[in-house]
């Protein structure tokens, strides 16, 4: 079974604006066993969009239109579809009237023009919108199905989870889904690719999915079957020959970002954890803090980008950064054992580096990292040269410095 | 003249991935006053695509297709083009022998399937590819033209720029176009809306888009005129009545983000600064030093998550914690003194409060923040609470943090 999104709406299709609506959209069909067979965005255009919606109806079975559902004349959805469907459009005096209560509950008079939204295509379902005054249609034609569902997430989401969801599930043809989801460190994805895909190119199911960000790869397996037990196992199998290919880069098993990893086996194994950061300037610790609960492992840090600060508060020997300089695995590691010993923290990670675009030297060219590591055993230090611009320097200097820290801990 | 832009690849179709080459595509199509009439996501189906090509070409003068250029058997793009345009397709020795020169010096053999990269469809103009295997296609047919271009926004961006703009350039209808964006800081985006919309809704020309963020938004003006008098006389106009309105929450009228206005006005002072974190655990910094350059001003900063860490390393008398709480104005006037003495920077910001989603109290619920600033006149703090998840309320925080500082600057 097929489906097709289009997103109506000319702010669409200018330079900064993407329809996210769709991956919500994308997921939960894919979970019922639907796949998206085409996307389409169009502008605030009649002819355009009808045509658009009769070309998907005759090519898919469910085709979801989002957006345009609004009270100016710039919202032609309903108009739209109407059109492709050969329908009419007749106006629903109890719509009008709980618009005009979801108005007067904010203490505000409803306009005229929000008239337009309480027209229904012929034959229609109404979708209640409990977070906005457009509601959704849900059209059944023979056995193909069309929804119009408004344009913000924040509407188009609950609606479709309670209204369509439930209609969908009776007409899709029964199918478990099951998915797994790897997540490996410190792999280019071209060499992850080279190694995994001899593997999963020889399964049409599950499908792989694999999605790089700088030193941080997804790899989605998504089953899909008649029975649970026989999609498990084919997860299983899969998955235990790319474990094989992958070992310990993989960091994850169940999709959790990198920082939730670390984070849970600080807390698992009773540690606790500083950082002293220089050209990362706390992007290492925002990571760390954005998992909630992390003030039961993360104690604090220090963001010492002069040498000044590297000194006077971790103590850092000034003949260090004398002698080998402020990226040096020397001043590294003294960093992190200045955090270390200054909050008391189990371990404590240190970055230092050239992040760029200036302060490159031909010893230490941009992109140099040296990151340490202080632990209650030894303090160590790791040398890189990350390639890219300053954000992806200092996301790959940050992505490095967890994984280190993870592969200490296991 | 209408442009519309179709990327192939079923994994444009998966629920994790969207087709941002559109956005860069639309932006310089825009520059030249080529607007996007429509956009199309189609998975490796050469009827599909073919088919998609087809329409898109009766419709619009300029259509370009992202990905598909690649080696495999799931690239279709080549094929399903010359369907479109009922040409045929033959093999270019030349262009295999640059791939295979290019294979060599990476020291590795091309593979037999890389030679479906050279095949071209006839009449075509080929596109060099300085950063990948796959060229791309240029094609006229009329007064129409469509370009095939290769997936990877690294390969993408630089055939576009120097091989599809200068032939759009000779195509196109001379206009002159000219763009103003400013930024906004701290105010909700309906707000913002009710006061500026009866401006912007009296001009179609130039065209305004709204583009909102936590505590950011922007808004860009687009004019596109036969002369540039013309067009920039219109810019001065709306964007005067705007900023009348708007007054001094604009930031920028240039666009840069907030962290990059804070330091020019840092450096122009000769100021410089350091941040003392609790709840945003490192993200103010990672703002500040995501500016290159920024180590002009920005000296360090204490990520002091902890009570102890608060009293320890900024010397916060334990007596204000005990009495007023760590998320309170005395703390955060503390915070922001103790890092200013111990790092001797002109100013220090410091932020604490309750991110969430635990640790919420009935006088201090998630949310609540208060900011921290220290300068050489006096020290100041400001409560807010801000509502959604935590990362909402974080983001807010560093926010509100640095438009402080900017007002506190200017």
């Amino acid at each position: 079974m097929n489906a097709e999104i289009i997103a109506a709406g000319s702010e669409l299709l200018t330079p900064a604006r993407l329809d996210t609506n769709s991956l919500f959209l994308t997921a939960r069909l894919n979970d019922l066993g639907i796949e998206v067979a085409a996307k389409a965005v169009v502008g605030d255009d009649v002819d355009r969009l009808s045509a658009t919606i009769r070309d998907a109806m005759a090519r898919s079975e469910v085709v979801l239109v989002s957006g345009g559902l609004g009270p100016t004349e710039d919202d032609v959805t309903r108009e739209a579809a109407a059109r492709a469907l050969g329908r009419g459009l007749h106006f629903r005096q109890d719509i009008c009237d709980a618009i005009e209560a979801r108005f007067a509950r904010m203490n505000r008079r409803m306009s005229e023009i929000n008239r337009r939204q309480a027209y229904v295509i012929d034959g229609a379902e109404v979708l209640p919108n409990p977070n906005g005054t457009a509601p959704g249609l849900w059209i059944e034609e023979g056995a193909r199905v069309i929804a119009l569902l408004p344009g913000p997430p924040a509407e188009l989401k609950p609606m479709f989870e309670s209204e369509c969801l439930p209609r969908l599930r009776r007409i899709a043809p029964p199918a478990v889904i099951r998915t797994l989801c790897y997540r490996v460190a410190g792999m280019p994805e071209s060499d992850l690719d080279q190694l995994i895909s001899p593997v999963y190119r020889q399964y049409s199911n599950p499908v792989t999915t694999i999605l790089a960000a700088p030193g941080d790869i997804q790899i989605h397996l998504r089953a899909r079957c008649g029975a649970e037990a026989e999609a498990e196992k084919l997860l299983e199998e899969v998955g235990r020959r790319i474990e094989e290919r992958l070992g310990d880069k993989i960091y994850s098993r169940r999709g959790e970002p990198l920082e939730e990893v670390v984070g849970r086996r600080l807390r698992e194994t009773g540690s606790t954890l500083s950082v002293a950061e220089s050209c990362t300037g706390g992007m290492l610790a925002e990571r760390i803090t954005s998992v909630p609960g992390n003030s039961d492992y993360f104690i604090g840090g220090f963001l010492v980008y002069t040498n000044q600060m590297k000194t006077r508060i971790l103590s850092v020997d000034p003949a260090l950064l004398e002698r080998h300089g402020a990226v040096s695995e020397a001043v590294a590691e003294a960093m992190a054992c200045g955090a270390r010993e200054r909050t008391g923290s189990t371990f404590a990670l240190s970055v230092t580096g050239v992040a760029g675009p200036a302060g490159g030297t031909e010893a230490k060219p941009v992109g140099t990292v040296v990151i340490g590591l202080a632990g209650p055993q030894q303090v160590r230090s790791w040398r890189s040269r990350f390639l890219g611009g300053r954000d992806r320097v200092r996301a790959l200097s940050v992505q490095t410095a967890l994984d280190l820290l993870r592969r200490a801990l296991a």
